[in-house]
């Protein structure tokens, strides 16, 4: 079992219109709505693929939608509102513009209850994830104290998030982390893409993924930090960025449950991203990763840095 | 008593963004969502300003809104879902960007029972505002029914809306129809202005206003149809022009209320639409209107074509 967190989870509304003009009014079809947030993309993906998978976040509003969806779900109660992330596709040009509403705090209770459900159910766990941002007025300690749970229960954990959430998740040992090029500037405070991996691994990280869009990902492993691993589908794909990520940690999950390491995964992991492009909401595949696999090409180069 | 109706209602909601960048990622504060639909903004706008309206309309959802805001209402229950309209703005430039969806189709006894709902409430009422889009399946006599039934009943008729719904309730003989600019365009088949009032004139029309954004409205009456009354606001506003018209026909039919003919009100409705710009959402004013009234000038003059 997979059990995946997501401290800020949200509801994604998206509409389709013909061609995006700023300013301008649009007609559209009726605009899809559902549950939504990284970690519950991670399970859905995964889920599909048959790595059954457990949704541990805090809103109640979900629930009926996971139901429906199968996926099986822990639900902390919290007063605040769940937020909304809308998403207009430009039916055009492919491209996603994204409003993410800023998520009500939570009490000290709520983001207590959040560790503690996800913790209980460690014990039916072969690998954690932990996606998404993590809000502001979440507790410092939070992200370093489900690394340190997962360990103590022997379960290697993957944390997918950005700013300081991230630093912490490398310097709590997390297992995996996979910042994309931007996020991992951000927390390195450097663009240097190789000085950025060697600063996670160094803070203790066991591994780093980076993914790169169109060009693919890289993976360095702590044991081995002089290997640079990289994985690249042949070609640019059309569709929705949008949750290739997700599709990629579920990837590396999935791996995890059946012992595989993380460099080991990563063809599969750029295979699994590129079936997410092809569909058109996030958490979905758009064809088997299977069939997307072949066109993966994995190198290991060594790397100067190492 | 002013009653309006809405045959496309929607749910309004609304986000505002520092500054929109398609095919990027924004941060948000939570969007509102209310009641939408042109007939439900003329109720609001009279409604604050004194002059007591009801909506017909013909979702159930709105109910809890629509009680909260004060608004008496009639809402016929159909089974399809409530369409949306979406709006971003900017607030580095005010410009809104709008999605509206299609609405699901409504059964003839729904149409039936809103055509009912509305003629049961013409009995109290001093002026019948029929305003936005008329669905593709909506029976063709839905105008001109509606319109017979107020004049049936001694009642004065304003008509918001556009394309053939706009032909139809000229040639019906709404006491007054209120396209802008395009919407006269479209269904006259000239961009002449004059042109295209004269063309709704002779359908029937008993007056028509046509509403020219920041240069303000011009009125023709059928009595008098050699006069061309405009009125504009001495300068340009910063603000959200959605739901400025919706003011403008709440001025006319509150002047209907107390006997004013459309010549008359057309100051008014200048200085109610100005105030309604300066209002972030449409259905509200952000200024009293008497504060802008004598800021607006009005002019009558003889034209060649009358």
């Amino acid at each position: 079992m997979i059990v995946t967190v997501t401290p800020s989870p949200a509801l994604d509304l998206t509409w389709h219109v013909a061609a995006l003009a700023p300013g301008t009014t649009h007609r559209a079809q009726r605009g899809e709505q559902r549950a939504g947030g990284k970690g519950i993309n991670v399970a859905r993906v995964a889920g599909s693929l048959g790595f059954p998978a457990t949704v541990v976040t805090t809103a109640l509003e979900l629930g009926a939608d996971l139901t429906a969806s199968g996926i099986p779900h822990a639900l902390v109660p919290v007063q605040g509102r769940l937020r909304r992330t809308v998403t207009v596709v430009d039916d055009a040009t492919g491209a996603a513009t994204l409003i993410s509403e800023l998520p009500d705090p939570l009490s000290e209770g709520e983001w207590r209850r959040l560790l503690l459900d996800t913790t209980a159910r460690l014990g039916s766990a072969r690998v954690l994830v932990v996606s998404g941002s993590v809000p502001g007025d979440a507790p410092d300690d939070l992200i370093p104290r489900l690394v340190a749970a997962a360990r103590a229960a022997g379960v290697p954990v993957i944390v997918d998030t950005s700013g300081p959430a991230l630093v912490a998740a490398a310097r709590a040992g997390a297992d995996l982390v996979k910042p994309n090029r931007d996020e991992l500037a951000a927390a390195a405070g450097t663009p240097d893409l190789l000085e950025g991996v060697a600063m996670l691994l160094e803070l203790g990280a066991g591994a780093v993924c980076v993914s790169l869009g169109e060009d693919g990902m890289v993976v360095v492993e702590a044991e081995r930090p002089e290997i640079l691993h990289r994985a690249t589908l042949g070609r640019a794909l059309v569709g929705n960025p949008t949750g290739a990520g997700d599709a990629a940690v579920a990837a590396f999950a999935a791996g995890m449950t059946t012992g595989r390491g993380v460099a080991e995964s990563l063809g599969d992991a750029v295979a699994w991203a590129a079936a997410a492009v092809l569909a058109p909401l996030a958490g979905e595949l758009g064809a088997h990763p299977d069939e997307l696999r072949a066109e993966v090409s994995v190198s290991a180069v060594e790397w100067v840095g190492g």
